[in-house]
C-alpha cells in the first residue's frame, strides 16, 4: 500500500484536490465549486465525499495518511479559516477539526494560507529543494508570501506572518483593500499592474492599444499580451511593477537574507517581463553586503497543480 | 565543578568579557582595550591571557566549556569578523578558529554580530524568556537587530540577516553610512535623533536649549536630558524618532509577526520618551490583523552586562 496524502486548495471559485505521494505523483484529482454550498459543513461534507470517491478508485493500492489544506486566511496554529473575504462562509471555521471528524482522528490534518502552501510546495517539489532560506511571492489578485527560515515556515506569533503584500512602500500611496495606503500589493500584483496601466494612461501621452479597455475589462493577461506585442505603455507598466517589487525585495533581504525569491502566480507567468526589472531594481537598491548574492527566480511548480502540490507538501512536512 | 562559558563583547573601544554559568551568574569579568593591539593575533592572545588569568582565580571551582563572541560584522556561519569598520584589523579575521587554537579544540566557540548576541541574551536571560518569536532592536550609534523565529536566531542564507537598520524608509532620504539614502538607522538611532534635532533646528522657530550645541558636541544623552527638562524641540525629536521607528515596526510585523519588539541600547535608556511614540505610531500604521497584538518593550538586560550576557547565552545555546 502506497502512502498518500490529499492536498486541498480552497479557492474563491473552486476547491481543488489531488491525491499525492511523497514524490509528487498524482493518484487522482477532482474539484467542487466552493460557493455552491451555503454552509461550511455542507462544503466540508462535499469535499470529503469527492475525495473518498477518488480514493475508492485506487482501493487496495493507496492509503490516505494526511490532509493538507491551503486556503485564504488559513491559520496554521488554530486550524481555522479566519474571515476569508472571498469565501461565502462568514466568521471563523474550524477546517482542521472538521476534516479530522470526517476523515478520522488518526489522520494528520493541517491548514495554512495559500501563499505558505505555495512555499512549502516549492521547498518539497519545486525550485527551493535543498534551500533553507527562501521567500515565495505570489502575484495573484493580491500579493501573498511564504517565508522559510532555517528550513521552517515562518508562521509568527499568531499564525499571520508573511503578509509582505501589506508592507507599506509608498506613504500616502494607493488605497489598499486592507484600509491603509501604499501597500506593496496595490502596486505589485495582477490588480496592481492594472492600476499602474491606468496611472500611465493618465500621465503619458504615447499611443497604446490599452486606451481601448475599461478598468472593469482589463486583466493582467491582456497587459502581458500587449507588452509582448510591443505596446510601449504595457512595457512601461511591467517596468514600473518590477521597480516597486524589486525595491521591496531589497528591503526584505535585510530581514531574513533568503538564498532566493520565487515569483509565483498569475503575474509571474509574464516571465522575464516581470523577472528582469524586479531583479535589476532589487540589485540597484540592495544594501552592499547583499549585492549579487540573492537569486530572483520563477516558481518551478506547474501552475495548474502548484496549489494542490503545496497543500500536499504541507501534509507531508507535518508527517515527517 | 561548575560548567561556565566566557562571553566576549568586542566593542570599538574595549573588549569586555565575563565568566557566566547557565543561570547568568558571573564568576569573574575583565576587559582589554580593543585598539591597543596592532594585529588580530596580538588582540586574541591578550584576551585569551586575561580570560585564563580570571579563570585561574576560581581554579577547581569552575570549568570552561564554551566561548561566545559578539562583534560588529561577526558572521555566525564563517566564524569570521568581516570588514568591521570600527575595528583596527582590516580584512576578515577567523575569530572562532583562533579561539579554538588558543583555548583548545574541545571547547565550543561561536561568533555572531552584537545585535544577534543581544537577542540571544534577551531570550536566555531577559524579557524574551519563553518567547519563540521576537525581535531585538539595538538603538546605538546605528540601528542593529536580532530576529528570532520559531525559537531560533535568523542568520539567513549568508549569515547577514537581521540588518533592519538598512531597510529604506524614506526614498531619497538622509544619506546612510552604507552609501544609500533613507535607511531606518539614519532616523532611529543615537545618531539619527541628533540628525532629527538639527533638521528641527532648521525647520522650527521655537526656542530650544539645543540651539547652543554644535553637531560635533551634541549626544543623544543630552537630547534626552533636555527633553526630560521640558525642552519642546527635544521632545519633538523623540516624537519624530518614535514615529519613524513605529512605522518601520508596523512593516516588520508583516514579515515575522513577533510577540514583542525589544528596544535595547543607548537610545532605549530614554525609556517611555522613545517607547511611547514608537508603540503609538506602530499601532497607528499596522495592518488591521495585527492591531493591539504586538508588544513593544524595553530590554530587561542590565545594560552594562547585556552584551557579555548575550555572548555567553550564545555559547550556552550552542552547547544545548
Amino acid at each position: 500500500m502506497k502512502s498518500v496524502v490529499v492536498g486541498i486548495d480552497v479557492g474563491g471559485t473552486n476547491t481543488v484536490f489531488g491525491i499525492v505521494d511523497k514524490d509528487g505523483n498524482f493518484y487522482g484529482e477532482g474539484s467542487i465549486p466552493t460557493q455552491a454550498y451555503p454552509t461550511f459543513n455542507d462544503w466540508a461534507q462535499s469535499i470529503h465525499d469527492a475525495i473518498m470517491q477518488t480514493l475508492k478508485e485506487r482501493d487496495g493500492e493507496i492509503e490516505l495518511t494526511g490532509i493538507g489544506i491551503g486556503a485564504p486566511n488559513g491559520n496554521y496554529y488554530t486550524g481555522h479559516i479566519e474571515n476569508a473575504v472571498n469565501l461565502s462562509w462568514s466568521g471563523n471555521v474550524d477546517v482542521v477539526g472538521k476534516m479530522k471528524e470526517l476523515f478520522g482522528n488518526d489522520k494528520t490534518a493541517v491548514l495554512t494560507n495559500d501563499a505558505n502552501a505555495a512555499a512549502v510546495g516549492e521547498m518539497v517539489y519545486g525550485g527551493a529543494k535543498g534551500m533553507k532560506d527562501f521567500i515565495v511571492i505570489t502575484l495573484g489578485t493580491g500579493l501573498g508570501s511564504g517565508v522559510v527560515v532555517n528550513g521552517q515556515m515562518v508562521h509568527g506569533y499568531d499564525g499571520n506572518a508573511g503578509e509582505l503584500g501589506h508592507v507599506i512602500i509608498e506613504k500616502g500611496g494607493r488605497k489598499c483593500g486592507c484600509g491603509r495606503n501604499g501597500c506593496l500589493e496595490a502596486y505589485a500584483s495582477a490588480t496592481g499592474i492594472k492600476r499602474t496601466v491606468f496611472e500611465l494612461l493618465a500621465n503619458e501621452n504615447i499611443p497604446s492599444t490599452l486606451r481601448a479597455f475599461t478598468y472593469n475589462d482589463l486583466t493582467s493577461e491582456m497587459i502581458y499580451k500587449e507588452a509582448v506585442a510591443g505596446d510601449k505603455l504595457a512595457l512601461m507598466a511591467f517596468e514600473e511593477t518590477g521597480k516597486k517589487l524589486g525595491q521591496a525585495l531589497a528591503d526584505f533581504t535585510a530581514f531574513s537574507t533568503p538564498e532566493a525569491f520565487f515569483l509565483f502566480g498569475g503575474l509571474a507567468k509574464a516571465g522575464s517581463l516581470i523577472l528582469e526589472p524586479t531583479k535589476r531594481y532589487m540589485e540597484e537598491n540592495i544594501c552592499i553586503i547583499y549585492k549579487n548574492k540573492i537569486k530572483v527566480l520563477l516558481s518551478e511548480l506547474n501552475d495548474k497543480n502548484a496549489a494542490v502540490l503545496g497543500a500536499a507538501a504541507l501534509a507531508w512536512s507535518e508527517l515527517s
